[in-house]
């Protein structure tokens, strides 16, 4: 069963390539951190702030593809963890089916965010994140 | 009649926070710039020299996303100019209707570079771009 977890908090160095995101359980305290590019921890950070684009941005297009083909994101899965790289998986829902689009977690989290749907992750992959960081 | 253009440099500026594209006539010599940022102007130069990412970049699960949804990139255009700023669209074919997604020429062009697709612009685009340059 994925655990739903929520965005805890973003950390943002501009003196780093690399930007953290924290995932936190929703029903639990287990959290683990995600290593994102600036341009998509950017993107989370200026949504959870509610700050407004006059033109929509990269993550914003891809609501707009999806709603224009018909489709609705469900949900994002963090699905694997292999050699230290996380896998993701954006949920859309289209006249009544499921289909998945492989991603980068940093995308699908830019998503979720955008569109306000939930973000999992396999139990699998909490549990090897634990133990990583132990 | 909108006009097919072509990619014909990347400026990348690491000083600074705005790249440049510019864009030239397939069948002529008119050409024009257009500023956009880092992130995309990275995203098109990879492309443009080949190189692969072991996961799909951000404009990569754009084209994921619209296979994945049963739809084909068409092209994209380069329709509107004001105060400045430009506007583009996706066009998107699927089951033969042609839908149009809004979005930045930045975004618009990466993606045209990685399903490599043609670029438009519109002509009243081009000519009022000419006249800002001069």
């Amino acid at each position: 069963m994925p655990i739903q977890m929520e965005l805890r908090r973003i950390i943002i160095s501009e003196l780093d390539a690399h930007q953290i995101v924290i995932l936190k359980e929703v029903e639990g305290e287990r959290n683990f951190p995600i290593v994102i590019g600036i341009f998509e921890a950017t993107s989370i950070d200026r949504r959870v702030k509610g700050e407004e684009s006059p033109r929509p941005l990269t993550h914003d297009l891809i609501l707009a593809i999806v709603e224009q083909m018909g489709g609705e994101i469900q949900d994002i899965v963090i699905s694997d963890l292999k050699e230290h790289t996380y896998f993701a998986k954006l949920r859309i829902r289209k006249d009544g089916e499921l289909t998945e689009v492989d991603c980068r977690p940093s995308d699908a989290i830019a998503v979720a965010v955008a569109s306000r749907v939930p973000i999992y992750v396999a139990e699998s992959v909490l549990g090897e994140a634990l133990e990583e960081e132990e």
